[in-house]
């Protein structure tokens, strides 16, 4: 790998990136890069942070074997920096992955622009800050973006990215084509919202969950349970709108809403459920009937079938694999 | 399969089903039970639903041979009776499928308890009604029990067993032993709960997601991706709870709710959160330790990574795969 590309360069030309923190997401984003075949090279302040991430990586290296790892990829391209500055000098990309914590965001991404060649984007892997709260101290906010990954980043493949206020518009595209370049499938969000996507999703459902806990209506074990013998075994490959259509036979998500549109005011879970107005009830349907594009409803039933059937081979609860 | 068995019998010596309502779900259960060897005898008042079933029942079939048929498990095992006291007049079990709709369901399972034999236990597929306001009109509501399974029910094992007031503990315990013979993964609520377990978790989910589209700050595509994508490859085999557990690193879920728990404070959702109190933070840690059993952060991990790889191979996203 060339060792001379200017920054700022184009997504597909990127070769080093810089790994701000190196906690359970920092480390798995370095693992990621690394199996692409990136040079990485991290920094964290704790004292023993090398070793805790190496020994991450390492843990990770078979199952990146498994998916098959880039040319060159190797955990010899890690390299971790004694200081923040050294660790930024030379990056093509930097992914800040530090403790939620929003005054510690705001100087930690003031400092790296600072520290970082001009140009250069620098994505934070924040779970939930708006960038537009967390770009206020630094000098360039037009190059930080949010890059949201998910748990292991070196296997789930969804990063979110979305700008704030003072977020330049060729930063959100430049992130959003160099993470589909790195391996990742991307979701661009045209505006901020707390939690973004997928985590608004998943913390509805977890604070149900907390309240089912906190009530005593359901156990730890039993929560777990109702979504891995249950919906989660469709969501692997099928998302609850499209799934929600099917259960709405061969009337679709139509069907669905006007059948089970109603149960929206049952006290099924503590958050108040939106007006079912036509206007919502269209954009769900339309919404729906695009994602199944050319598929018939038999086409998604049987679509849906066998990806229930591989799932639960994949994951060992027919017989017959070796896990 | 002898036709002498009185009912009611054993879990384990059930041979005879009804299944009253032939939609979407009535005719899962009836596919699922056909694939199980069991004879069904199918009722539904819908002018066309004998050939709606049967061809339902059809095109589930391959899926069912691949999962693997029980001994003698043949299509031809299903009568549809021409009336609902035909359905039921032999029957050893009664699983009730009929539209979401209280009243339809009270006098629905007043009709179904007159008409089956003494002892026999019926089964309501309900997505949320408590027990408690269906039986109120029956004449024996101690026999009548929810069963609420997952779409499609010949293929996602997930069924929630719960009585109402009025019904007998060893109406509860009977059903969970026959959803569990009969091949399913059963859940036994203590409780009454409105939506039960799963349907107020995906429901809260759901809700968010309506939010979201009415508002304009997604699209139904856009949500649905984030699902497949991101959580919903862990979901398939791991449990929220467990699955957010691993997010705390080796610390855990204590490390994980001491580290995120401010932000259930934060405007993630519309769902409220609970008061994140010592009582409710120690049963989720004690609830995951105990889920975690004898096995480490180090395994667990590596459970998650396998998981995920063979999920993501399983659903054609690693190359290598029929499909």
């Amino acid at each position: 790998m060339s060792d001379t590309t200017p920054a700022p360069c184009a997504p597909e030309d990127v070769r080093r990136i810089a790994c701000i923190g190196a906690g359970v997401i920092g480390g798995g984003w370095v693992a990621h890069f690394l199996a692409r075949g990136y040079d990485v090279t991290a920094w964290d302040p704790a004292a023993d942070a090398e070793e805790k991430l190496r020994r991450l990586v390492a843990a990770a290296w078979p199952a990146l074997e498994q998916i098959g790892l880039a040319d060159g990829a190797s955990q010899d391209r890690l390299t971790v920096a004694p200081t923040l500055a050294e660790a930024v000098a030379d990056a093509q990309f930097v992914q800040e992955s530090a403790p939620e914590k929003l005054e510690l965001k705001r100087s930690l991404l003031a400092e790296l622009d600072a520290a970082t060649p001009p140009g250069v984007v620098i994505a934070s892997s924040t779970s939930g800050y708006p960038m537009t709260d967390m770009q206020t101290d630094a000098a360039t906010p037009s190059r930080l973006v949010v890059g949201h990954p998910f748990n292991p980043p070196y296997l789930i493949p969804l990063v979110e990215v979305v700008g704030g206020e003072r977020t330049g518009a060729d930063a959100v595209a430049w992130s959003s084509r160099f993470y589909d370049v790195a391996g990742k499938s991307v979701i661009t969000m045209d505006r901020e919202l707390p939690g973004f996507i997928a985590n608004r999703l998943q913390e509805a459902l977890w604070r149900e969950a907390l309240h089912m806990v906190a009530n005593g209506e359901a156990s730890v074990e039993d929560i777990d349970a109702s979504i891995t013998e249950g919906p989660g075994l469709r969501w692997a490959f099928m998302g609850p709108c499209l799934t929600f259509a099917l259960a709405g036979g061969e009337g679709g998500m139509a069907h669905m809403l006007d059948h089970f549109g109603p149960s929206l005011k049952s006290p099924w879970t503590r958050l108040e459920a939106p007006e079912l107005d036509r206007k919502l009830r269209d954009a769900m349907v339309d919404g729906c009937e695009e994602a199944a594009g050319d598929r018939t409803y038999a086409d998604l039933v049987a679509e849906r079938d066998q990806g229930v059937i591989d799932v639960l081979r994949a994951t060992g609860r027919l017989g017959g694999t070796a896990r």
